[in-house]
């Protein structure tokens, strides 16, 4: 035999292909903090701006968008795939307080398609301009064998940075009797899609349910949001009113909403205080799905929650620019969610 | 049908046992840094200690350890691709000057073995310690149908740090005759396995061939050095001496050393300075492969490469408490790298 890297299935040219095709995309997410990026072995991020802040804390998370991706693959539609991946990492970090500095992502598969990865690199970066974040470094592996024919997965970490002071929760302030104030989700976001997967088993991603109104693809692609803005021009309006925020990806309210709380709290939410969208519905009904296990796998049209003191309530909603639910509340109890 | 998450291939407590299951090995890597990790939205480092720098940059990077991980699914080795992939990462920030401050890894597989997982972290977290560097968070992910059964991917990220007049290369400092330096791989560190498995297909991984007098397993999961602790000691005592360092990485010798190169230099490596490992040469005998492809793909036996003037080759050599070998020098020419 006479063997080649290419022969073995890797084709480091069209990796260099993938690179050629996101540059453009991946240099217009680059402010003037960007010192090197795309090429480099390391991204260099000029970081002297944290010596202008009292006590700068550096807040990093890592994630993944879940089998969303199988469902990506199935419709041809990837740049979505690049919105949800960041704004997923952003929401987790927002939640602990922190902005955005900079995203590297990896995306993996066993073929590399350049097309797809520029795609799915061209949401990712519209994702870190939206958001003022830099697309500072990532990688594109071609793994034969590791990865089913026509999959992907991309995963992806963000840093951003938060003054030590105005990191959340405010694990101190938070008792019983707090509000919940539910914002609005696009959709599943990214989680709960092996679920989704399963109960749509079989049914072409052209359909239109007639309470979706939309074909099925749409509704099940909608890109994650992201809270960002919303929740710094809230923070801007009122800063010390808000004591938490809760980002519900994975485990839903069951087991995200205790990620934030003291032992000896827990919470109450009130079923029915806000519109479930109908995609939940649709879901929940085909898959024959008890309540307590889609509250657990899905955020029922609530993708962030806003702790606040009761007294609050009025002015933190009204500081927010679109419709918000108060959805519960805080309660004695050793971090159980309840569902009332 | 009655679904739950659970029956559509997610088994979130398979998930939370891995969690358990890997707790003391992270907590172990955090330092006073460390204000929040495992099980908070985002991972917490307090970078106060960035003020007194003159003027830091930070320095990130994404990677993946390649199709080593089909290798060590098969061998039932784990642990050790934990510290492939850290100190890959360490060594892509090393030469750009920085040191480490933390990591975060993403982990996926079609369903999750919590021991596995545990192994996995385990190495990362051995290498992070062993490299001062916190592991401040992470996402184990099941993703039925996206992975092959028993695959699982692994990548990982790491932040570092470097004041700005101490990051590499110095590019306008490099020039035509300056030497390059080579120091020892422990193998193929996480490149061209996909290759490798081409070439030894069929194989059992506890073959011992006579060249290389160890099982196959042995020789190829020999774990990814890191060169952070010679690389700080050589600096410490010849700091303004190093002007370059690159790290042969997926490309091996061709596509590497022109990532830190200008324009106008070259560079030309003397094949036979040095004793190129054994099994290196197997894989280009067994899978008959041309001299310029593997020097494309492997790293051949030099895992990192120091440029210094040919007036400092001594003492840069004479610093660093391990056998070197000079094995070739910078020429005039656009980033071709030719072997002589």
């Amino acid at each position: 035999m006479t063997a080649t890297y290419a022969s073995s299935g890797v084709n480091i040219d069209a990796g260099n292909r993938a690179v050629e095709l996101m540059r453009d995309a991946v240099k217009s997410t680059y402010g003037p903090e960007v010192l090197a990026g795309i090429g480099a072995f390391g991204g260099l991020f000029d970081a002297s701006a944290l010596k202008a802040m009292r006590d700068p804390v550096l807040v990093a998370s890592t994630d993944g968008v879940g089998t969303k991706v199988k469902l990506a693959a199935q419709a041809g539609r990837y740049e979505s795939i690049g919105h949800d991946i960041v704004n997923h990492c952003i929401n987790d970090i927002l939640v602990q307080g922190a902005r955005p500095l900079f995203f590297l992502d990896y995306i993996a598969s066993a073929k590399i398609d350049p097309q797809m990865i520029a795609a799915v690199v061209g949401g990712i970066a519209a994702a870190c301009r939206e958001a003022g974040c830099a697309l500072l470094g990532g990688e594109t592996a071609e793994m034969p064998g590791v990865y089913q024919p026509n999959e992907f997965d991309v995963a992806g970490t963000i840093i951003g940075v938060v003054d030590r002071s105005a990191i959340l929760p405010r694990t101190d302030q938070l008792c019983a009797g707090d509000a919940l104030i539910g914002l609005r989700s696009s959709g599943p976001h990214t989680n709960g899609y092996s679920l989704i997967r399963t109960v749509f088993e079989g049914v072409p991603l052209d359909t239109v349910f007639p309470e979706l109104g939309v074909p099925l693809a749409d509704a099940l692609l909608a890109s994650h949001r992201s809270y960002l803005n919303l929740i710094h021009a809230t923070r801007n309006a009122q800063h010390a009113s808000i004591k938490a925020l809760a980002h519900l990806t994975g485990g839903g309210f069951i087991e995200n909403i205790p990620r934030i709380l003291p032992d000896h709290l827990g919470a109450q939410i009130a079923v029915g205080s806000w519109p479930v969208p109908p995609l939940f519905q649709l879901i929940q009904q085909r898959g024959d799905i008890a309540a307590e296990e889609m509250y657990r796998v899905f955020n029922m049209g609530i993708g962030m929650i806003i702790i606040v003191a009761p007294e609050n309530v009025g002015a933190v909603r009204s500081a927010i620019p679109e419709e918000t639910f108060v959805i519960g509340q805080l309660t004695e109890g050793s971090k159980r969610v309840s569902l009332a």
